[in-house]
């Protein structure tokens, strides 16, 4: 038998942590787990009779309605919790997305809450006992914080993230932490530590990625909210791939101070933080809310300080339809749902105009330039101190860098590109008179595992820094509906990759989320428009799905 | 005789287009100038009898004034500009601040606006026929652009920048165009296309710089309001100098669209374009809120989309008084000047307090490796195009850089160095309970011609990105009650080199300006706050002091 090698001993103390983490009291005993060849675990937490009826119904709330019961004394934030913990514990015996579970001091801060609440019959905040879960490179005071590199898996955080200061002045309670890829550049979930997330609709898939833990979070609704991060599709990919909503809000909005990643002041391409939610755009709204309204900018001086505005919906707005991004067709399920919406959305006399996109090709360009202008170094740098392998996916990722730095000048050329683009892009949409577009979000529904690889359809709108929300469509592939298109003539390499991957069968049960992005800083905007849209397909979510 | 050199042919169009723009009508014979000798120039326009009585009261008055004289049908624009038109071709004479004279084309504009206001009753906007004198490097359609470099004494701007369309939009005419030094990048006003721009309070003494032509033609009052720019100290220097107002804004709030400089696409400090003013904060207010009512972001996308509040002047403010940054003491007339505000706030009811420098040394190591974090390799690739030789100070600016060009990495290391740094300002502001920083605006009065070496008493808020204005205190330099620190123990060889340059009769006439300094994004509350320190001050400006 062979010695572990340095890396995997490294990596055995994210292992220890979540497994010392988990509470043993509502682990399911494996033989009641549902065979490995039954890809769907959507319904799994009724059939399993782990959770009481009480538990399931709240796990099924929102947010929103989650504060208001207990607000009128309904729920107690400790039956909250402990239903969410559970949950939680199920799901992440069925998918893995857990890297550790917080239940003591979670339960211990419901109970700080319900007393309280007993004591002065008001809540907190606004989140008072909302259940929460965070993405691991999201620091929290006192626990490790690897950001996908087992070199790290020993790092701790001095302190909590801004963010999370935030959301817990407001009465969130954090249970749970989530996984993530290595380097935090897949649009997958998988890294040499805690291993490999699945995706609760159908365990062959990825729950999308980088943010994957949060997608099969909230997506089997282990968390009514949870904090993801996106600098090229992955707070939106997960929220696709798993059937929730996420919201990619314009850079400079949420705070990022604690955060941690390989090639801290790297601004170019600016990642955000920000919301994934189980049930409802309401809840991206309040998570949103309660984060701007107390102005971190006074905290962390980079932030914007643009206070966050009360955006009615209203139908009277112009959508653009993005059917293609003109390098890579999208699968015949995304399609399908854009003809979906467009029927739906004229029928309620919402506008609706076919967009075409400019120059997403440029785009693609500046921001893949961007992604690793040094190289990949600061990556590297990391993963050579602890010899862990390089995943299939992180080889891929690194790719997109020339394999050297950039000179200073030659990014700011590229700064420089990027700055006309984006007005040049919004001043497009003036003159077609476009207010949001909806778009896929990525050129099919949740990707087989391991397959995630063409980014352009989020990474579009990092580079533009126009906010995007996803939401579930309310339709599923359909494997008589969403037939593979014979004979298609690829338009190039990546298209031809992609189109090839596409077989109905392989993605069973996958939700079909779409995308629909606003201009600059119209955050509020593009959550209102959301909600209108999702009103008229008349789907509450996936929630009945399965 | 020796034929010129090629850099000396093409410098001669620049010199050709500011020649062959000089409204030759106006020009004071060589006979009635003022002997060289005589320092001060700032009486001339009445001794001159160039400008009738009511020519003089027009440029006596601000824009805010002008605006009103206009609105109430007592001035109209025709007279007004001509009256500036005069007072720039005598000030230019006197102390070569132009670039490039607009006349034809301003007298007509104003002939527009007299008759839309003939016809309408009305004002075309807020600055409905206010003369404004524009930094040269800022684009204006169709004319040459050349950022102080010989290279580029034919590039001709394709648009207007966006800042000028604003204020355009609003009723401004430009008249003049104005000097700056060569790379843009001296606090002092020399290049070798239009040569040196003098101080008119001493000429002897440079007028500040970059924007130099901006503080000379504000100081003399060749137009009320002039647009400049600040990576540095740019506005501030010149309006310090000249006895003058500038503001320099927090980044990302006046747009910078059409504004040519080398090495577009650097964005770790950032430059700002704003107002100097002849006559008042009232008018650095008025040029802000015309920009930002106008939301140039909806054009330039990158800026923040924060609103123009108005603000209101209180005393009921903490401001904290900044004596020394502990690198280079300043000269006995700005401490005199700083004890002068001190005695007289204090006695106003302002709660004034020491405010101890934080390491603005370690500030001062981020900015000037920023500057040229290429290595002056964007500067250098424009000398070299045209072989022009290069002036002192541009040499002393480049040894700011290594010399070799960071790697992006490096360049990141920074990026977060600043934004730590920044956080950690803010939050000593906030703990000391300090809301305004009142500090030199220069460790001198206005330095003589080619002795601006230290930056850091301005460089500093750029690189912290606080908005700062500058104002004059209302005293001159005083040869009895400035004199010299004797036995004086220099700290480090800065600080020698620059208590070496001072002794009172060198700086015969200047005017002493002070820099009051808020936090970030508060530049409307910074405005309002000098606003009650200048009249607490009791000075109105210099314009009554010769």
């Amino acid at each position: 038998m062979s010695q572990p090698q340095p890396w995997e001993l490294q990596a055995r103390k994210a292992k220890d942590i979540l497994e010392n983490s988990i509470p043993k009291q509502w682990l399911l005993p494996e033989d009641k787990f549902p065979p490995a060849e039954e890809k769907s675990v959507i319904d799994f937490p009724r059939k399993s009779g782990l959770l009481t009826e009480r538990e399931l119904g709240i796990t099924e709330l929102s947010a929103t309605a989650l504060v208001a019961e207990m607000g009128a004394g309904e729920l107690s934030a400790e039956e909250v919790v402990v239903a969410f913990l559970k949950r939680s514990v199920l799901g992440h015996q069925l998918f893995n997305f857990a890297t550790e579970f917080m239940a003591d001091k979670a339960i211990a801060r419901a109970k700080e809450l319900d007393e309280y609440y007993q004591r002065t019959g008001k809540l907190v905040g606004p989140l008072h006992g909302v259940p929460i879960s965070v993405k691991e490179h999201v620091g929290i005071k006192g626990l490790t914080c690897n950001a996908g590199f087992v070199a790290w898996a020993d790092q701790v955080a001095t302190e909590d993230a801004l963010l999370l200061q935030c959301l817990e002045k407001a009465g969130a309670v954090f249970h749970v932490r989530t996984n993530q890829p290595q380097s935090l550049m897949h649009l997958d979930c998988s890294n040499n530590l805690t291993g490999t997330t699945l995706n609760p609709h159908n365990r062959t898939l990825s729950p999308g990625g980088s943010s994957g833990g949060e997608g099969a979070s909230t997506g089997f609704k282990c968390a009514p909210l949870g904090v993801g991060s996106d600098i090229g599709g992955s707070i939106r990919a997960p929220a696709a791939f798993s059937g929730s909503y996420g919201l990619k809000t314009t850079a400079l909005r949420n705070p990022m101070t604690g955060i941690k990643a390989a090639g801290p002041g790297q601004e170019s391409i600016r990642g955000v933080i920000g919301p994934l939610a189980s049930q409802s755009i309401e809840d991206l709204e309040l998570f949103q809310q309660v984060i701007i309204d107390q102005e971190p900018w006074d905290v962390e001086t980079s932030l914007a300080p643009v206070p966050w505005k009360r955006a009615t919906p209203t139908r009277d707005i112009t959508v653009g339809i993005m059917w293609d991004d003109g390098t890579v067709r999208p699968h015949p399920p995304i399609i399908r749902a854009l003809k979906y919406a467009k029927e739906k959305l004229m029928a309620a006399g919402i506008k609706i105009v076919d967009w075409e996109p400019y120059k997403h090709d440029h785009g693609w360009e500046i921001v893949s330039a961007m992604y690793f202008a040094d190289g990949t170094e600061a990556q590297q740098t990391v993963l050579k101190q602890s010899g862990e392998p390089y995943l299939p996916l992180t080889k891929w990722a690194f790719q997109y860098s020339s394999g050297t730095p950039l000179t200073v000048s030659e990014n700011w050329a590229l700064n420089y590109a990027r700055d006309h683009y984006r007005d040049e892009y919004h001043a497009l949409m003036k003159s077609r008179g476009v207010d949001f577009i909806l778009a896929p979000t990525y050129l099919g529904v949740a990707a087989v595992l391991g397959e995630p690889q063409y980014w352009n359809y989020t990474a579009i709108w990092n580079i533009l820094d126009q906010p995007a929300v996803v939401f579930p469509s309310g339709l599923v592939v359909d494997e008589e509906l969403d037939k593979a298109e014979e004979g298609y003539q690829p338009r190039n390499a990546a298209d031809e990759r992609e189109w090839k991957k596409y077989r109905p069968e392989r993605y069973v049960g996958a939700p079909i989320g779409l995308q629909l992005v606003g201009k600059r800083f119209k955050d509020e905007e593009v959550l209102a428009a959301a909600k209108v849209v999702e009103e008229v397909l008349g789907a509450e979510a996936s929630k009945d799905i399965n």
